[in-house]
């Protein structure tokens, strides 16, 4: 046999040691560098997560979950279950008076004289928290108009007693497609409330869709306070290309639109909260999640079934692994996201009343697709030297992007001079393909691509848990 | 008005050199900053690239494409066609013999003898280039075996008479999931020769998916000189753990195992090439593309119609933004990669004959997902010093991963001490769940995430067309 010579013993005695550390005690009592507690975090996220299956349940148990609804009520319900059920430190309900539109009615958009067919119906949808038409519909002649530039720079009068067709489209040109978006949105949210003083008596807009299809996307619009509320509907992208082209052949087209849509006083909600103490600095949170409502429409899975089921899965990770935070860990379902954010703004107000020292918040809700990485909306100096000093953890994980920009709607009120917040930066290609439309459906998800935004948020969490930005 | 002053001047002459050039002159006569070029490969990409339509009627039209088959020969073709309207300076067919294999029938894979069920019927796909069955098909005990590693250790006396059930599990733990194909691959390639001289009859094996579904994905054996062939059947990973659950009740659970295929004598087929000279170095060559041939079931979307048409959109994109590159491009549609790499093997082959100097080679064969980077098969400290240097430009587009790695299955073969191979590397989470199975159809191809991985590509190959490796 071997002669027991010092270097045998250690190894014995350190392989004793592996095999006690792994089967009694949590593996962060002994030491482990930085990069073994991710390759851990991934491996349990790739190998073992729970957040994919939570998600079917979540689309397809509950299904769409606008703000106000009964599904909104049961998403609290089922994630205030996982929570407790995962053994968070606690997990709580945050009451918030929510916004409470219906769709009561499929929507009518018709061309009543198209010269060539007579009739001709285009897909369409009404724009959430739009009026409706009245039973009566409306039937007016249709004006084009290329976005809310174009609208600056027109003459107004030609807007009265028509229905404004809205048709600037989205730009494939940027690689991040947020950038397209941004160059469309203001048509939907404010094109009513821009066009009705001028006499316009409604407007129909061009999908905020990236490609040609024939689903509407809806989404969310805004009326100015004062000013008269028309009815607004949103039209695929294919129809819109096809009422163009009628336009251009017969300047006097003619539409006939119709839906019923109503408001009804806010109601009572919550936003859900889950928390892990922090071992050090308990006192210093980091805020991690999604908005938990939907449109009314599809399942609402990428838009953001997947980023509530990623903040919970961030909490579960540190928890099964026995990862225990030096600061506290909170995963936020905020609601009433798409109409109003309510939710994040109580949230916000919450914090600040209860003095509550949030050192990040880090939202994913523009997909739940493959992370390419993160968006910091700071400047300080400090923060991105300390950002620098991560990116070698994510490396092998193939997570390469920090850049400054835009974070989420939901985390955005928390920005202060204390608050990095931060935006969850996935590929987004396919995004504005199904944003807002029914084909954001739970099979639109891929089990992968969650689990690997899930881990890369929560080796992002574990860096700001252990250094955070000082 | 303005006095003139001289720099007002120069604003209006360049104003005016602008307008000129753009309309004009190609753009390239006129000194471009290389920045300025890759802006207008990306921009010409995403609005108004024809490679989405044409890899359309690839798969819908023509189809899928097995080497020898009809369908391979219109491929063949399609793309000289395409490559002919899109005026490259030389379009030419490289002949080579391919190997022709046909699926004769459906598989049947069934459990006789289940405790509770008595017959299962698993689904299944024929692995290519297996021998089949014969009409009586063949009934035998089962045996499960862990993947190649644990059929070394093991008593082989155990197989005779035997269908050995292959059964290792694809590891979802890479999050580069070539990886884990890379260690299931060889239960399937090598699984029957290794078995059959130990008296198996034939081999099932778990298909090489990363995700549990019910689709078989075949793929290509190899027999090996002089040992007896014996079928060989995937089946699907949900089949898989099914037979494995059923064997843990019942040890000694029996199948029936039928097909047939056949293996028929080598055909002409062609490896397809367009060709854009270069302006100061024609000699020195840069091919690129994808493999033309594909499995029998599916449309061989992203495997791998979407390289192959990428291939052909690099060129294009030169040859429409009048980019006259200072080497020649070459776009290659190899043939037969699938099966025995008879297209590469040639076209290898001919190059050297004819010496031929290639200077980089680049092959998109992992799917035509959103582009992370390229893989580089080299050491080269000098090659990697103008990699380095390269990088900034692909930053804006978000084009991150330059690693040392497998290059493609058409490209390796030309690796040389003066040749470049290089593999694009999209992102590959949804890959090895439609490989080679019936779901690699046209619909699962983005059209973004194609001209994004073309543009990713055009871009490459213009640096080295401008820099060579030197």
């Amino acid at each position: 046999m071997d002669k027991l010579n010092p270097n045998r013993i250690r190894q014995v005695f350190l392989a004793l040691n592996f095999a006690i550390c792994s089967s009694l005690f949590p593996a962060d009592l002994f030491a482990q560098t930085r990069e073994e507690t991710i390759q851990r975090i991934y491996k349990e996220a790739l190998t073992s997560s729970p957040a994919y299956e939570n998600l079917r349940y979540l689309c397809k148990k509950i299904g769409n979950r606008i703000s106000g609804s009964p599904q909104a009520a049961a998403a609290v319900e089922y994630t205030y279950r996982l929570m407790k059920q995962y053994g968070f430190d606690t997990v709580y309900l945050q009451p918030v008076m929510v916004s409470h539109w219906v769709r009561e009615s499929k929507s009518i958009v018709r061309i009543t004289n198209s010269p060539s067919k007579g009739n001709i119906l285009l897909n369409s949808l009404a724009i959430g928290h739009s009026v409706g038409t009245g039973v009566n519909g409306i039937t007016a002649q249709v004006i084009e108009v290329n976005g809310m530039e174009a609208l600056k720079t027109m003459d107004k009068k030609l807007l009265k007693d028509k229905i404004v067709f809205f048709n600037k489209v989205f730009d494939p040109v940027f690689v991040n497609t947020d950038n397209g978006y941004d160059g469309v949105y203001e048509q939907r949210s404010g094109g009513a409330s821009a066009t009705a003083p001028h006499g316009a008596l409604a407007v129909i807009v061009r999908s905020l869709a990236i490609d040609h299809s024939d689903y509407p996307h809806t989404g969310t619009l805004v009326y100015d306070t004062g000013v008269k509320k028309i009815p607004a509907v949103a039209i695929s992208t294919n129809a819109a290309d096809l009422l163009s082209a009628e336009l251009k052949k017969e300047p006097h087209l003619k539409i006939y639109l119709e839906f019923r849509a109503q408001r009804f006083p806010d109601v009572l909600s919550y936003n859900v909260i889950g928390e892990i103490k922090g071992k050090k600095y308990p006192n210093e949170i980091i805020a991690v999640g999604g908005h938990l409502d939907s449109w009314d429409v599809g399942e609402g899975a990428h838009d953001d079934g997947g980023g509530c089921m990623q903040g919970i899965e961030v909490l579960r990770l540190f928890k099964t692994l026995g990862i225990v935070p030096d600061r506290t860990l909170r995963a936020v379902m905020w609601m009433d996201e798409e109409s109003t954010n309510a939710g994040a703004t109580e949230y916000a107000k919450q914090a600040k009343q209860k003095n509550e020292k949030h050192i990040a918040a880090l939202e994913s809700d523009i997909g739940a697709f493959t992370p390419k990485g993160f968006s910091f909306d700071t400047d300080k100096k400090r923060v991105w030297q300390v950002i620098d000093g991560w990116k070698k953890y994510f490396e092998s994980y193939e997570v390469f992007l920090f850049n400054k920009g835009f974070s989420g709607s939901d985390v955005e009120p928390l920005k202060s001079d204390s608050t990095v917040v931060i935006g969850f930066k996935p590929d987004n290609q396919r995004y504005f393909s199904l944003h807002h439309t029914e084909t954001d459906v739970f099979e639109a998800v891929n089990k992968r691509e969650l689990e690997l935004g899930a881990a890369a948020m929560a080796t992002l969490v574990y860096l700001i848990a252990l250094d955070g930005f000082r």
